[in-house]
């Protein structure tokens, strides 16, 4: 890969035509955000231009999406917006791994597969790129790519909350709402709006919230009967087990699952000194040192038993 | 008041020495940070400078607080920052209520006490107007400083997550990195890492959540019970509005605080169809448009009746 900076993207760019744009499975707000921007900004320029994921493309998004209709061609030009990996692609994308001609990416563990490639390891999110590239194409920034790029921006800063936010994001989001992004807008859509059946199902967690080992070890529940009474769905529950996760001076954070009437699973959120996955090994799971899962059969009381002693361990030997 | 700009603030601060800097009770990270920023950068002139609360100021604010150990004078010179009525001052410093000379606010509502004012109502932080002022004083902001500051912009903005956050907020945001605040630690600090007490408050308080007007309405009650049960303090409760404020399809989020056995603080958030301030207003309270609050004598049940009736007046009226 010919490492460029984003002046020379943006001439590789500007002599193209055709240009598809892969972004990566899972989409998140960044790789579409960028993706999007770019084929707005090349369409602006007179250009084909056309971002593809192998995943369906979240409607939440729909406020900038919706003003990229498909175009279909063929491809004279590959590129592709906050991917590490070709393996990130997907199955759909994933036939054109070997033809990327341009990489725009801000990860660090970037595997150098396209032809060039302008990588900012120092950027938190590659919506932070972007302005520079479209703008050095000759191409104004409009309220619709602000809105693309201010959306990859905040969801892969957590709002601007995350230790990798530097100056320059800051910089780069006054901008884009100078350019007429809709940040209000953006972040509350991102951020701020849980349905409620989720914010009952909070409620209800939060009630099963129980401490251990002194403080160290925060333990939450979530049973069929907490789902049924919420109405909540499977992914309203991916926010639970943060909440164990954020208390001070907890160690071991525990979200016990039911699956069926006597089938739990069991996710492990831990501290720097307590691995997780070693944990989990033990009921045959296993994961990451910080994060680790594994499943139980038995009653809900057992299962709480059961990993709490395990983590009780892992806890009294991190202290030694 | 004489309503003066940022300059003209900053020539009547250099003028003056002795100078006692008064911030609102209850105390959070705004009108901290910048009596604290004022203090330092007062402190940097060879002045004397003190900020002075009513209430205890929290020990979450030590990394800036540290830096101001007290000094103790005969004010010649009275400033007060982030307070918008001189009732929110409190017993301790309420006793200088009618010899305040300059009020650096942020609040539209703003009730024009002091003998000269600078007021911004388009920032969300009154921290967002103290970097001018300090630097018309000649005063380069340091670490300490920028820190302070920066504890100010993202509280009162929810980390930047609020719709009353303007390009101009992220602009100071960027300028504070750069003149050394350390945002990944304080954000750490104010929004990810929960004191038990204060998640023992938040479990208490998603329990009282309750629904009106078809789900447009949701408010949350912190009693002293709750307080002295949860053994949270005050700034503990600082993230509990925005717990109803998140909820899909809720208009008023409505949050009611008991401040003493028959005194309720009352704050209402809003969506952009209906005034925070003017439904606060009918209790003689006041804010912003989105953000607004005021006090209630009597029960909790009659604080919930009274403010559940007009709220619901508000979204009936917005609806036609």
């Amino acid at each position: 890969m010919i490492t460029v900076n984003r002046e020379e993207a943006a001439k590789l760019l500007l002599e193209q035509d055709k240009i598809l744009i892969l972004m990566h499975k899972s989409p998140d707000g960044d790789t579409v955000g960028c993706g999007y921007a770019l084929a707005m900004a090349l369409r602006k320029l007179g250009k084909q231009a056309q971002p593809v994921c192998s995943d369906r493309i979240p409607d939440s998004y729909r406020y900038f999406t919706d003003f990229v209709p498909e175009q279909v061609f063929e491809p004279q030009f590959i590129v592709s917006t906050d991917v590490a990996d070709t393996k990130l692609l997907g199955d759909k994308t994933g036939v054109y791994r070997d033809r990327i001609d341009l990489s725009i990416d801000h990860h660090g563990s970037n595997r150098a597969f396209a032809g060039y490639g302008v990588t900012d390891a120092s950027a938190p999110a590659c919506a932070q790129l972007m302005p520079d590239i479209i703008e050095a194409m000759g191409v104004e920034i409009d309220p619709q790519i602000a809105n693309a790029l201010f959306t990859g921006l905040t969801t892969d800063t957590g709002c601007f909350c995350y230790t990798s936010v530097t100056a320059d994001t800051h910089r780069t989001a006054a901008y884009l709402m100078d350019k007429g992004a809709d940040a209000g807008m953006i972040n509350r859509l991102m951020f701020e709006t849980k349905s409620r059946a989720r914010i009952e199902l909070e409620k209800l967690a939060m009630a099963s919230l129980r401490f251990y080992c002194g403080g160290r070890l925060a333990l939450i529940c979530i049973t069929t009967e907490m789902m049924q009474q919420s109405g909540a769905q499977d992914n309203d529950t991916e926010s639970i087990p943060s909440i164990p996760r954020q208390i001070e001076g907890v160690q071991v954070a525990v979200t016990v699952k039911q699956k069926g009437e006597k089938d739990y699973k069991i996710s492990l959120r831990t501290t720097d000194e307590i691995d997780a996955s070693a944990v989990c090994a033990a009921l045959g799971g296993g994961g990451h040192r910080a994060a680790a899962g594994c499943s139980f059969s038995g009653s809900l009381e057992e299962a709480v038993e059961t990993i709490v002693g395990l983590s009780a361990k892992a806890i009294e030997s991190a202290a030694v």
